[in-house]
């Protein structure tokens, strides 16, 4: 039986600043049925508490704890496995500011730290990547990655993302990470059960991208749901190795398995 | 017979600034025995004619069209394959002033590039990335990179080398790169052969990498020397499947061979 409810975010519940048709109202009836609601998304930039306020205003209820973002769960990471260890991170603002609040130990000079963090930063630049050099030269010994994303689409054409920033970080380092968090990785399956507390049988998940939601979901055991309202078209679809366990229009479309 | 002789430079010929012990002599004998030479090397931010002055500022004879630099070969290259094509490069002042003196036709737009050029660039930044993104989006049709290195030594330590860019490029644009020239990539092999009008049957390669030098002098069939003047160290070449065909302690000591 359905306990629990994991959503992505844009694509599934939002178009960029926009609500997509029903969602609100989809969610709300979720919650009404007794269901737990988890967002789940990979975009690093925003904070849980940033992405509830954000929602909030667009008539859907959700409290941060109930955001999960690849910059939360690479929270979550680093205290179960570095914990109290000094991090150097490349990533933008935005990211490393979500870091430092949540009590993770930035350093500022590369060769005094034990795990190096990569994420979203669109001021990456060559020194970054000496910086990498030096800090695994000096003895750091972890490499984690916010999220796998080569590139995120914006009106002007896709962007490099968090994933194209990561991989060229471990290219030079020559080494793999250690973990690279957000969809689809089995560390964020599992966080976002425990955020959960249920098992992957008692959840479903909802998105639009079969290599990312529909691919973790259906690794981990859980009901998966594809909607049409983001990225994934039919003729993507068809020739998918990926394949969710229902397909449906839109959130909204999908109350019937939630 | 031994008609033509391939020398790697830095480890092999020169230190650094510094001229290796016997170096000049060894090839002044190599030049007395009507032996041609040819001077190849990964480093793709100086000129052919600037490494010319500076092997005679040391005392070794050599004329700019004997030196084959990753850059000089990515410009044969793109005479061969992408002749009068817009190319959009990536890469620092020094490379990009060489491929303007040769006469490749350099866009600013990445958006009019028929082929996009990366090589060592120490301001490779985040907006590199979103420019070859914006070049493939719009119809360029190749990617070229002038050498294959990761990283490059320093006194500071390693810092990341063409290839580190070349690769970070071409992960986010989702393409391998159609030629990757330097060492030791079978263009430039082929190259250094025209340049000498020798079969590799005909040619001796000199050289202290095994990973550039040697595995590019094996594979094509010349007879390989490794040196112990620059990075390999019996450990290392004990460890490793690229084997010379013969090991000398320096330059000077390889004369019986050349």
């Amino acid at each position: 039986m359905t306990r629990g409810v994991v959503v992505d975010l844009d694509g599934t519940v939002v178009s960029g600043d926009a609500l997509l048709d029903g969602a609100a109202d989809a969610l709300a009836d979720v919650r009404d049925a007794g269901r737990d609601v988890l967002f789940l998304t990979n975009n690093p930039t925003r904070s849980p508490a940033e992405y509830a306020q954000r929602l909030a205003r667009l008539g859907v209820d959700a409290r941060p704890e109930e955001v999960l973002t690849a910059t939360s769960a690479t929270v979550d990471y680093l205290r179960e496995h570095h914990l109290d260890e000094s991090v150097f991170a490349i990533a933008e603002e935005s990211v490393t500011d979500q870091l430092r609040d949540a009590g993770v130990s930035l350093v500022a000079d590369a060769r005094r730290a034990d795990t190096v963090v990569v994420g979203y930063d669109r001021e990456f630049a060559y020194a970054d990547m000496v910086a990498a050099l030096r800090a695994f030269g000096a003895g750091a010994d972890a490499l984690v990655g916010t999220d796998p994303d080569i590139t995120v689409p914006t009106p002007d054409g896709p962007v490099p993302g968090s994933g194209a920033i990561i991989d060229a970080v471990a290219n030079v380092v020559e080494r793999d990470p250690d973990a690279v968090l957000g969809k689809p990785s089995d560390v964020t399956a599992r966080l976002a059960l425990d955020r959960l507390d249920r098992s992957p049988a008692e959840c479903v998940l909802v998105g639009d991208r079969l290599d990312t939601d529909i691919a973790m979901g259906n690794r981990v055991g859980m009901t998966t749901v594809l909607v049409r309202t983001g990225v994934t078209d039919d003729e993507t679809l068809a020739a998918s190795t990926v394949q969710p366990d229902y397909v449906r229009d839109s959130l909204a479309d999908a109350r019937d398995l939630l």
